[in-house]
């Protein structure tokens, strides 16, 4: 009976931005990379070459989805490792022009982390503030480069509160100082339009697992020229940029999604913008006391960042979940550090507000129907939080 | 007809070393977790519980099979990587202890790579030589260690020449002077016995692709109160040792691995190593000039590496090839490196002899006909090659 009843309820995955779906043309690429041809692109024999070609053409594909070369794609295992492996890559393999790097308030951790432990190692750190939509000045990137800045690193798109940045200008300024530029687009890659060559990129991190591709597979682009110190070190592989046994089913799987992504790029776009839009719409309409954060034009196509007065994100997320809404409270690699997002705080939102906020992230697999679920289920969760919130009273 | 004539050719994989074929049991396990249960273990939603509880029995398995509890295990994307980050972050959580490290000729270059960038930082090494046999003595693992030493690095077993070393007796006297021990077991996890209690482990590194199961998950265990910095920096998964979205599919079925692996593994071991031993007899009884390398006792169960006097291993490896057969002549970390494997020189091999080597790994899906197949063609080939070369004339 509890059995029959929980299968009644719905399930809706709001929460793209911290994870994909995988593309069922995707998993089908990869399926018989396992047990059939499982052998080691390193090795010289006929096992080897089954995969070789295989493995050479998703870097290929990789490649094509941001317009650059394959030779100029190193694979990593996940977003994490591609911005780890630029920030410390990078800044010391420049360590001799340089010590200082420059960053926003609102990068994600997987960039302010390292960071943090690299002013432990005497590199100097500047971090830029953002304005209330999170917007990075491109005249302050310029103002905060002094002679010895080696590295410059800009998120393309906020995996929070879904702003895009102005990065051709910003890498303008960036390289017009003969400085270093790297670009987080662990958010963007797959969902809006990349091209690093005119966006004048010197390296790009982006995942597959973000674009409907399996988890374990990653990559940073690095601008041919831009020397860097690998991370991993060991065998031969990736030209010696990065060691370890290649993950080949998750990188065949991850060359699928992005030849897919880039395919059917605009198309996605336009149907999750326009479920985003019902859903923002809905929201506002229909619920008072809210906000939609992050900017209003310049933003992912599928991100919907709101704070509720009053109440707090986690107990909208646990009831929405009670109704088989998933949704998230900030980022899910945060998700157990039960703090305000740093985002939230940069673009200067009060702590109370902050803690009211929640993330839907909308993908291709979501549909209308699912919107008008959610729509239908949040005024009366919001409504039940702030009955029982003392700050309502 | 070319086709017909190409699928006619048996297809033998002897490189169980380089990786190995996904079991089927592995596979299956595995396949909900890419397009159906995807969702972010970190989520605090049902598409998070959906993983969560199955990402935590893996750890659990992959405790058991090496005798740790399932707190100890922190995974990592690949061997390459645990054995990084246990140098890179003991080294320098202990860095106020000392600057010295101990470790022996024959290890993996994802030992022996990171510690000569270390060096560049301010770290001292010690290499170890080791015997004909491919052993490190104990006794010199003892005399080298000194007031500064603060980690000592040594494998479980050799990936070229087989040889296992005896841990525990190295382990006691690095344990005695009070010093951080970590093994390198990516050769022998789910192929020999392993307990890291009775070993007397501080560190401990394996990974999944080693024993049937996928690429893309491995692991390091460290015994409670071992201090470590992490190499991966951003979000708070692994409890914060290795930030990145996890790579569930492939550690769901690294834990399934793990549990075959330890099911099986007297049955595994004891056919294996008759097919080892039929192989070896076939050789040295029917090719002259042949010597087998490594630890007549002590080795992996699959492990047979000769070398052929007067003969390059590639060409024996090419010509292998052609009649379907897959060996390898070296690591296959290095294959594409070209030059001498440094473990032959540290057996003392002379470089000619070490050339002319190559290495046979079987595993279980080995069969007694293939090692027939192997040893009617091998002697052939080895004929035809000395015919041709210079040196037997």
């Amino acid at each position: 009976m509890i059995e029959a009843k929980k299968n009644e309820i719905k399930r809706v995955f709001f929460d793209n931005a911290s994870t994909t779906r995988v593309d069922d043309r995707v998993y089908n690429e990869m399926l018989p990379f396992f047990s059939r041809f499982y052998g080691n692109p390193s090795s010289l024999h006929s096992f080897g070459e089954d995969v070789s070609d295989k493995f050479e053409a998703s870097r290929k594909l990789c490649a094509n989805l941001i317009g650059a070369e394959a030779e100029d794609i190193y694979f990593t295992s996940c977003g994490t490792e591609s911005n780890n492996t630029a920030l410390w890559g990078i800044a010391r393999a420049f360590k001799d022009k340089g010590n200082h790097i420059i960053t926003s308030a609102i990068e994600h951790y997987s960039i302010l982390n390292p960071l943090k432990e690299m002013q432990k190692e005497g590199f100097e750190v500047t971090i830029l503030p953002v304005d209330k939509f999170g917007r990075v000045s491109p005249e302050d990137v310029k103002k905060a480069i002094k002679s010895p800045t080696v590295l410059v690193s800009i998120m393309h798109a906020n995996n929070e509160i879904g702003t895009i940045q102005n990065i051709r200008e910003i890498s303008r300024v960036v390289k017009e100082a003969g400085v270093i530029f790297h670009c987080d687009g662990i958010a963007t890659a797959g969902i809006i339009p990349v091209d690093v060559v005119k966006l004048g990129l010197d390296s790009f991190s982006f995942t597959s697992q973000q674009m409907y591709g399996p988890k374990g597979a990653a990559a940073l682009y690095l601008r041919k020229g831009v020397k860097i110190r690998p991370l991993l070190l060991g065998g031969t592989q990736e030209h010696g940029r990065r060691a370890g046994t290649e993950n080949i089913p998750a990188i065949i799987g991850f060359g699928k999604a992005c030849e897919l992504a880039k395919d059917e790029l605009a198309e996605n776009m336009e149907y999750i913008k326009g479920l985003r839009d019902r859903l923002c719409a809905g929201i506002t309409n229909n619920i008072d006391k809210v906000r939609l954060n992050g900017d209003p034009e310049n933003r992912l196509p599928g991100n919907a960042h709101f704070s509720f007065e009053y109440i707090e994100g986690e107990s909208i997320i646990l009831l929405l979940n009670s109704k088989g809404i998933a949704a998230a409270s900030g980022s899910s690699c945060a998700s157990h550090a039960l703090k305000s997002s740093h985002v939230l705080l940069a673009i200067k939102l009060p702590p109370a507000t902050a803690n009211g906020s929640i993330l839907f992230s909308l993908g291709k697999y979501n549909t209308e129907q699912e919107v008008e679920y959610a729509l239908e289920a949040l005024p009366t969760i919001v409504a039940k939080l702030r009955e029982m919130s003392p700050l309502c009273r």
